[in-house]
């Protein structure tokens, strides 16, 4: 550790959660039941990380808050285009465009490199985003399976990109909900398959800084992917961004990066990212203090912490993910309490007697793969952390009597 | 004036041209070659206004950058409510979503309003983004003149409105590049037409708090058209937020309201503005510091300045605006030394002699009805400003030698 770094701290006190309670929206703090802890949306509980407050604050010192370039900031783009670098991909600034977020980056991306009734392969369960961008350029999500210790399977998914009108592969490295690093020899066949079948690939890599086991590769590093890949990513994650809205994509080929300028109003000013987010985005990617090794200090014990004691309840399993802040614990339907159980109930339950939010695994959010599991971000302080769990161990014995309970009520 | 009001200047010193450099995109400092005077996009040469600065150094300063809700903070949406009540409009906080500028919400009005094949009425000239959100969602535009002193011709809007297609009037109020506030008169005769006919209207308000004559009336505010009308703005122009990307609609009902929530991805995450941004316009709208009024008395001086010099050129005439900060000077081809000069080539000759940068009238920006003007835009230092203008002045002998030379070039 830095000596710098041992200034950041990720304590309770480091957690205001009056101004959570007015800031903090998408299922959190700001849209709970006074006294619930929420451990939904993948969003720190924590301030913005100091390096990034200070460029903001030195950067509206200085005056004004003029036009930006439609693709982004120069330095902004230089600064991806850096990081990518590092990270083995053969990137430039020119083929970086900001984009007010990942989730519109996934949008442009479908609507530039898919047509209506062209189809694309995403991973079952996932984030919703896959389905949802691909969906919105009229085209259809065809699903692989993903599983939370083996991956993808590689033979189902070549068998499935031969379909003719698959055109777009979509990668989500690490993999959210399970916490998965894809690892190289998996990217590996995927850009084979690729590139046999001339096939592009969207891969989110919004996690891909939040890993704890090992590195989680760029797809775009692969030779074989570096010209079919779209690279996405954004700063909610690593740096708790989500406010500011800011990610980016990174093209294959200056082509590429044209199409997607020409399927967004990025001439027409009606497409971009703050210029103040972007300056947030940049002093995050250079700083060099330690704080996002900091960070991830905390993230892997508050990983530890959530999966040890869910891990302790009987008719629960929770494997520890890889990466991101997300645990995803599922259901033992052998366990005769927890029999009858899904994630939308189990999830009703831990809101009502354990007062804690959680995300279901459920198809509108996940897909069909993600049944029997609740999401558990933990990107919190660890009392709060704990407070949750003792409260979820608390509720847990009752399980089967609110079930018989909740499911003899009159409809 | 207030007290306060006194300490904002709008001086050279207040023009920092290294940071505008760097900062200053969309044809201005940082894209233009060096020793050019940019007048071209609409964007002050000045520092956010303290009152902002100060408030988002205070939000940065607590805390969390956290997911805000698609729609905008509630604080914002009341910001925006309160400001257009102020306006005479009933307007409701309920009813307004935060956009990531004015420009996106107008492509949001067009596709939520209009369908393929449909038709809507646009000023010429006008601002390009109406031309390309109505063509953007597969409309067609139909142009209505629009002139300097006699705004529209009501008659033929009356005429062309009755036309079977038309769903959708789209005003621009004030009027860009004209600089003319549409009286109340003129929206109430406008309303009445849409009221007749079932049709809805998009006012764009952008320059609606730059104005020098007399207030521009909200569309809104009329009670045929309050049902009736999408309001438009945002935050770039009054309080020079361009870069942040912030503006916002308040629909004329709760429907409509929902339908252009169904028509953005709002329910995908990948719609909406940043949070800080939101912030900054917040702190603009409530500023009690009298900010805004110090910026109108220099802009007042920069108009009268611009038009008084420009106006003194034959073959030039520049009338005032009665709001925004563009002024439209046109040719008079009467003059024999103007003679064989449009809109381009005037710009051209500007650029290349004067060293300044402006803004063509062409129908690329603006329309047919351009033809003839270029577009000056005088939000900067008077001491800037007059240098612009001398340099303008002192080329000006040369125009029909420079033509000349021009026109024989070899191609």
């Amino acid at each position: 550790m830095s000596q710098d770094q041992t200034r950041y701290r990720f304590t309770a006190q480091e957690v205001d959660l009056e101004v959570l309670r007015e800031r903090a929206f998408n299922f959190r703090w700001a849209e709970q039941a006074e006294g619930v802890i929420p451990l939904t949306a993948a969003d720190p509980d924590f301030s913005t990380a100091p390096p990034i407050r200070d460029a903001l604050t030195r950067y509206l010192a200085r005056g004004p808050l003029s036009y930006g370039p439609a693709t982004g900031l120069p330095s902004f783009r230089e600064a991806v285009a850096e990081d990518l670098r590092r990270g083995g991909v053969d990137a430039s600034a020119e083929r970086v465009i900001a984009t007010d977020g990942a989730a519109s980056a996934m949008f442009l991306i479908a609507k530039a490199t898919l047509r209506p009734g062209d189809e694309a392969l995403i991973f079952d369960p996932v984030d919703f985003l896959f389905a949802r961008s691909v969906s919105a350029a009229g085209a259809r999500p065809i699903r692989v399976p993903f599983t939370r210790t083996g991956g993808v399977d590689l033979d189902l998914f070549a068998r499935l990109a031969s379909r003719p009108k698959v055109k777009l592969l979509c990668l989500c490295a690490p993999h959210n909900p399970f916490g998965r690093t894809l690892r190289a020899e998996e990217l590996q066949e995927i850009a084979q398959i690729a590139r046999r079948r001339g096939l592009s690939i969207m891969s989110d890599e919004v996690w891909q800084k939040i890993s704890y086991e090992r590195p989680q590769p760029h797809t775009a590093s692969l030779p074989e992917a570096s010209r079919l890949t779209y690279t996405v990513s954004g700063f909610s994650k690593c740096f708790g961004l989500a406010g500011l809205r800011i990610g980016y994509i990174h093209s294959p080929s200056e082509e590429a990066h044209e199409r997607l300028l020409s399927a967004s109003h990025a001439g027409d000013t009606a497409f971009g990212a703050s210029t103040l987010s972007q300056v947030a985005a940049e002093a995050g990617l250079r700083d060099e203090t330690g704080w996002l090794e900091a960070w991830l200090a905390h993230l892997r014990e508050a990983r530890d912490l959530t999966c040890d004691r869910l891990n302790q309840l009987p008719g629960l399993h929770c494997e520890r993910p890889e990466a991101t802040y997300l645990a995803s614990p599922y259901l033992d339907l052998t366990d005769p309490d927890t029999r009858g159980f899904n994630s939308e109930l189990l999830t009703q339950f831990i809101l009502e007697r354990a007062r804690v939010a959680l995300v279901p695994g459920s198809p509108r959010f996940f897909g069909a793969g993600a049944e029997g599991l609740v999401r558990v971000c933990f990107s919190t302080s660890l009392e709060l952390l704990s407070e949750a769990l003792e409260r979820i161990e608390g509720a847990w014995g009752e399980r089967s009597a609110w079930l018989t309970e909740r499911l003899t009520e009159p409809r």
